[in-house]
This record gives C-alpha cells, sequence and structure tokens, in this order.
C-alpha cells in the first residue's frame, strides 16, 4: 500500500490525527521503572499498549534513544516492535548528507529499523533527500517550518520574493514523483501552516508543537487538515508520556492522547 | 586549550592541512579483514595507526557507524580509542533539531564518544546549534555550501542580496563567542571557498570533496587557509582508505595521505 494510502486508512480506521513522540528522558521516567532491565523500553511499550487504538503515528525521536548508548540501539527495536503494524512510525532523525552516506542513513533506518518514514533535513538539496523516498511504500517528511525560536534565522529569508521554506515546498512537490513525500511544520506557526496547506494541498503533514511547546490545536486542526479533514499528523510528545510521573503513568498518558484525540475531532466536526 | 588552538597546534606539529576522512563501507574492506571479529573496526585503527603523523584530524562518518547495528557502537567507540589525543576528531553527523534534542545528540557525541567536534545543520537555526558550541573546547563545523550536486538546490538561493550560505556564514560569527565554530564548504565550490575565507578570515574550514569527489587541490589549499597558511581542514576519504583492497591497505592509505599531504604542502610553500 502507498505511504499516502497508509495514512489515511488508520488515521480513519482509529478515528485519530494524533501522533505521540516518544522522546524517552531517562531523568523523567517514572522512579519505579529504573529497576527495570530496560527502562525506557519498558516506559514506551507501555504507553504504546495502553494508546495505540487512539493514535496514527507514533513519531520517535532518535537522539534519545542514541543518548542511551549501545542499549539504545536494542531499545529501539524493541520499542518498534511493540507498535501494531498498521500505525505510522516516524524515525525523527532528521538526517541530510551527500547521497552515499544518506544512502546508509536510509538503509539503517527504513531497511534495518523499518520505520514507515523518516524526517529529513533538505539544506543539502535533492540527492540527499532522495534514497529516503525511493520506496513509495515510505515516507519522508522534510523540515519547512520548525517550531522552535531559531526557526526565524533562515526559514523566512525571503529569496525570489518567497521566504526559504517556500521554496523547499516547491522542491518537495517537485520531488514527490512516487507520493510519499510530507512536510513538517511548526504548529507554533499557524499563519505558515496555513499558507503551506495551500501550496501542498494534498500532502501530509508532520505537526509537532502542541502540547508542551504551546501550539494551538483548533488552529493546527482547522490550517493543517486537508479537505477531508485528515493528512495532518499532529504531534504531542511530553504532555501525554509525561502525563504522570507515577506508577499509573500508562493510564494517565491514555486519558491525555484521548482527551487531545477528542479536541481535534471536535474541531475536525466543526471545520471539515 | 582552545578548539582554535588545539587545531593550530596540530596542524603546525604535522605539518599538514589533511583530514583523512574514516567512512567504512563494509562492502568495500580488503576481503582478509571479513574474519576478523570487528572487521570495520580492525580497518580503521589499522589505517590510524599508519597515518596519524600525516594527519591534523580524522573525521568520522556516522551513518557508517549506524549502519552496522549495535555493534557500530562498540566499533566506534573502538576506532575513537585508537586515534591519538593530539589528533582532532570530527564527529560528521550533521544533525540539527530543537534544543532539548539537540543537547541530547550533542551529549552523545561530544561527553559520551569524546568527539573534539561535529558537523552540525543550522537549518533550524541558533538554537539548534548552541549545545554543539557550549564548551570552548569542543567544535562545530557548520554547513555552509557543500560538495553534492544537490548544494545548488537552497544554498545560492539569494535573499537580500546574498546567498543562503552567506547568511549562515553571517550567524555562525555572531553565535562564535567561545571562537569554536568553523564551516563546512566543498572543495568542489572553489568560488564559494574563496568567498567564504572572505567573510570569515580567522575561522577553521572543514573541505571535504578533494580525491574521489574531484575537488582541485591547489585552488583548495589557495583559497581555504588563512593569511597563515592553516585552519583549512582539507579532507579526502575513498581515496585514501580505499588506495589498495589488499593486505597492504594500510600502507597503501599511508601513501596516499603522504603524497595528498605533500601536494597540500607544496601550494602552502607557493602561496603563503
Amino acid at each position: 500500500m502507498s505511504f499516502y494510502n497508509r495514512l489515511r486508512t488508520i488515521q480513519q480506521r482509529n478515528n485519530s490525527l494524533l501522533c505521540i513522540g516518544l522522546d524517552p528522558d531517562i531523568a523523567k521516567l517514572p522512579p519505579h521503572l529504573l529497576n527495570h532491565s530496560d527502562p525506557v523500553g519498558e516506559f514506551c511499550c507501555r504507553i504504546i499498549q495502553a494508546t495505540s487504538d487512539l493514535v496514527c503515528a507514533y513519531k520517535l525521536n532518535l537522539a534519545f534513544f542514541e543518548a542511551l548508548g549501545q542499549q539504545g540501539w536494542s531499545t529501539l527495536h524493541r520499542v518498534l516492535s511493540c507498535i501494531p503494524p498498521e500505525i505510522i512510525t516516524i524515525g525523527d532523525a532528521k538526517r541530510g548528507d551527500i547521497g552515499n552516506t544518506a544512502t546508509m542513513y536510509a538503509q539503517s533506518l527504513l531497511d534495518d529499523f523499518k520505520f514507515a518514514s523518516t524526517t529529513v533535513n533538505a539544506y543539502m538539496g535533492e540527492d540527499s533527500v532522495r534514497p529516503f523516498i525511493n520506496n513509495p511504500e515510505k515516507g519522508a517528511f522534510i523540515l519547512a517550518v520548525t517550531s522552535n525560536q531559531g526557526a526565524k534565522d533562515f526559514q523566512y529569508l525571503k529569496a525570489k520574493g518567497k521566504p526559504l521554506y517556500e521554496h523547499v515546498i516547491a522542491k518537495g512537490k517537485k520531488w514527490n514523483n512516487h507520493k510519499n513525500i510530507g512536510f513538517v511544520v511548526g504548529a507554533t506557526r499557524p499563519g505558515q501552516l496555513k499558507r503551506v496547506r495551500q501550496l501542498a494541498p494534498g500532502m501530509p503533514l508532520l505537526i509537532p508543537g502542541v502540547g508542551a511547546q504551546g501550539g494551538d490545536v483548533k488552529l493546527v486542526v482547522r490550517y493543517g487538515c486537508d479537505t477531508k479533514g485528515e493528512m495532518a499528523i499532529i504531534n504531542a510528545s511530553r504532555s501525554i508520556i509525561y502525563a504522570s510521573g507515577g506508577e499509573g503513568f500508562a493510564e494517565a498518558a491514555r486519558a491525555a492522547a484521548s482527551a487531545m484525540r477528542d479536541e481535534m475531532n471536535s474541531y475536525r466536526a466543526k471545520f471539515f
């Protein structure tokens, strides 16, 4: 099944635009898990088991697994094995390098770890992105407008009358012959999100920054979805996975995820 | 010792601008090494032992170690332990992410692996770079103009009358309060290299793309060095590490490295 179809199918089946970001910082885990042989893996798998009927995707932040050293590798494999196969997995690694190196990164993420999709940084241009989009079943989300403060340093610079991120959108559309490219647009940038959706009406948008980063869910649903109220993947990480720091952390994560999904769906009902 | 001073010291001591890029593709290793318990580690360490008096730096391409899976982690630690402490190590990972994630990547590369420096992608702006430059003893090379075909997709776009890469240079200079920032400029872009050296006369430039990628060594030395004929770190990977595919691969790498260093030094003598 094509990447776009996989995404639509799971968004419809679970009636959800929600993506949970698994950024498991060992310093923030519930203390009772620290005696486990793989605290981070256990933490993530229990959250997945408690929430997988509520989400369209899980976004795994590679930095938090790399920070565990060699153990992180097997933890990452274990966490991926806990995710039901119909849910989209996003390897949030933001890689970008020359062709032969990008090929190595893509093999690691897409073939070894078997992520359904990745995030990529396109500063180095087309040949740095190609290895991530060669397989029509695998998706790639190219960084366009990011949610952080530093986004304004370069992404808003105007060239030929339009900001850099619009040039990224234009190239991403051009490279999209397999219909498996999406864009990352921060939830904290509703004006830019609206613009990107106009420019790329049929493409998936990965939208981080609701929850702890403060993005407005109503505006994100309104501007981020396609005309069917789909194809926005709205990511919350810390506000869900750290909803409780106690033994009931997984149930608390489920409650937070359920509330977030319902809030998104209330706006979908209103606008679409 | 500050990063800039460490670099000058080793360039003077080994009389070398040469950086060897360790991009160890297991498919290209000498066949007799494949029986070793850690073929990639053995390959790299033997090249290091044969060449460490000829170089100022080794650049380790993280993708090639990640491609080995869990084993890659210990291989990378082993290879780093083979490098004499006075030689600059560059973790070529091109990371770039929001602040808390960038902090995780920086901890992994600079504190866990103890790289002396890294490459970073600044598309996400200042907070994505800061964790890599907080320690004055550690350097960061920000991608400016890359050596690959795709460099032209975005890096040359003109905003406010100057190309994007010049905006990157301007920000990098502004962020350089610890004097530990450098830039990546491809050897295949001599005109841009000359311009970057004019804009950043005292900063180190990491220049990949001589050897297999075809950059002109004469132009790279002429345009890449500071006024003392230093502060250019000129990287060759495949032309050195795969100089021979047989049992004498380390000696062949030494011969190729020695010839490359001597060629660079002949141009330093001519121009500086």
